[in-house]
């Protein structure tokens, strides 16, 4: 059956480390086909295990297929939601691991069909190495995983992206693109930035050599992050330039505030030291609680790619073909998650 | 034999582990003595396998004892230096862990008499979490300790200091305090002001509630930094103001740098984050070799802890009491480690 299908379309780090987590489920029901602009990539992720067949091209990836899972650079996302939609069946589910969501959600529903069914995704997880060698299929054991549907996307199709999330140990996390690109440069993208430019303020100096040989793990954990792949870095940037910025300002501020501490004398920066150490043990024991949408229960990973894909999804996929968009349904489901709609 | 005699100054995590270390080594001809300003330290060190011995006082450590480990914050190391004059044998060996060295080393010249050795010690490792619970005999296992002998420290107590370094599986780098404390300050010490920025920015803003939810490895990792022992933390901020300020000064101007390749557009910042990922992962590919000291070949644990401690260092003692100091020998060694003697 060929709609039993899911196609990863960039198979680095987080797309063949999906792909593994996909492979791994017993009594699975569906295909797992890859496909990266470098071929090398494709090669080794089926090489892992962590798919059933590489595929040649876009066209070969699509066709037929019932989940699309975009793992590439935001930047790149873009051609690749106005190139997919001529090969997608109706009723197709694309979801994406895009780290910025305000974008990707524009052009999904800028270039796709009412047919195609967009749920944004951005899994809180990763490593500063890219590539699949380093994937596993643990990547995503215990993350939140934020879930961004979009106002068009119905209710199954939100199930089919909770039921992968879940199947890959991860929690969903239901949050507004917006929000999610605010707080995203908080926790993720100015600690980037903050990673780049210790590294760099020690390499580009004189005592480099001496300085390095002096750094232990605490170096090594702080400029983690500079390690990362720069396109995925660059293209995080510019698409959420406004949040990053404003979020760099407010660094730059604490660092200030830090100063004046050292001005104020040993009692303000041990206040300072204090309070922090108080407030991060406290996040560490006690990380504040995930909102569970009222009335709403993420179905179980059987409940969504297992039942879905064993056969259901072929059901659905006849329906979504001669049903109306159901409208009023998805209305509430977004109420019920405190999703608003898109602007006009 | 009396002087065969380990005292450890502060059972918290850095003691505490150096405490496992020693007392995991077979046929090990000294007796391990721990003593903690606060008792419940010492008691849960010794609970641990990591003492043989609690004391009491500060005198009860020291009387006797031929190697004294300084493991608490660095100003408090000051008055500890002054204290235990009285009771120590003459030839007895002190060392530190303290994260500065200038001041210590001139508190160590100040204190101390003749017939006492200082040899300044940093072992590049740790953990955010302090205390004994958090101890562990591997945490110096691959480490760099950086190695600051005072200049009136003989040949013989530096080696002994370098046995206990590579006994405890760390590799020795002799520095230049004042250097040190320049490098440190680049790889340790502002990276910890960075993550209390970081962790700050977020905690203090309205959304910490909401971002929080969102945030994953990289935000624990770059943050870590900030749950470390506040006290130990002020400590190092007094006692290495300057060069911290200075990096400080420079970390700040990195981060207008990438707010300029903001500025100046995508392939800027493709550049930037491009360079940085070659650079770092050169480092952690190829990390810079270290400086072997010509002509001196550290002492296998064999030779010094080992060797000095079983029945050696008694003799070293009584020698040490009866010869006058070796001045001339010590100024060879200083020479061949590139060790500056210290201002008059």
């Amino acid at each position: 059956m060929a709609q039993s299908r899911i196609a990863i379309i960039g198979t680095g780090l987080i797309g063949t480390s999906i792909g593994l987590g996909l492979m791994s489920r017993k009594d699975r029901g569906y295909e797992v086909v890859g496909v990266d602009r470098d071929r090398s990539n494709s090669r080794q992720a089926k090489k892992m295990g962590a798919l059933d067949r590489e595929a040649g091209s876009l066209e070969e990836a699509a066709e037929g297929t019932g989940l699309v899972i975009i793992a590439i650079p935001v930047m790149a996302a873009r051609q690749i939601l106005q190139n997919i939609v001529p090969y997608l069946p109706p009723g197709a589910i694309i979801t994406d691991v895009c780290s910025t969501k305000s974008d990707i959600m524009r052009w999904a529903a800028e270039f796709l069909p009412e047919t195609i069914h967009f749920v944004g995704g951005h899994p809180m997880a990763g490593k500063e190495t890219s590539g699949p060698a380093n994937a596993s299929a643990d990547l995503f054991r215990g993350a939140t995983w934020a879930v961004t549907p979009s106002p068009r996307a119905d209710e199954q199709a939100v199930a089919v992206v909770l039921g992968l999330v879940e199947s890959l140990g991860a929690t969903p996390l239901y949050i507004d693109p917006a929000e999610h690109d605010q707080y995203a440069a908080a926790v993720s993208h100015v600690p980037l930035l903050a990673s780049v430019a210790l590294f760099r303020m020690i390499r580009d100096s004189q005592g480099w050599e001496d300085a390095s040989l002096l750094s232990g793990p605490g170096f090594r954990d702080l400029t983690r992050l500079a390690s990362g792949d720069p396109m995925m870095s660059r293209d995080i940037m510019t698409t959420n330039r406004e949040a990053v910025l404003h979020w760099l300002g407010r660094l730059q501020n604490e660092l200030n505030t830090i100063r004046a501490a050292f001005d104020a004398g040993n009692d303000a920066l041990l206040d300072l030291f204090s309070s922090t150490q108080l407030d991060r043990d406290a996040f560490i024991t006690n990380p504040p609680q995930r909102r569970v949408p009222e009335g709403v229960a993420p179905p179980s990973a059987q409940d969504s790619i297992g039942r879905l894909f064993v056969g259901g999804l072929y059901d659905r996929l006849k329906e979504a073909q001669t049903r109306p968009a159901a409208k009023s349904d998805d209305a509430g489901l977004k109420r019920k998650l405190g999703i608003r709609d898109e602007e006009p």
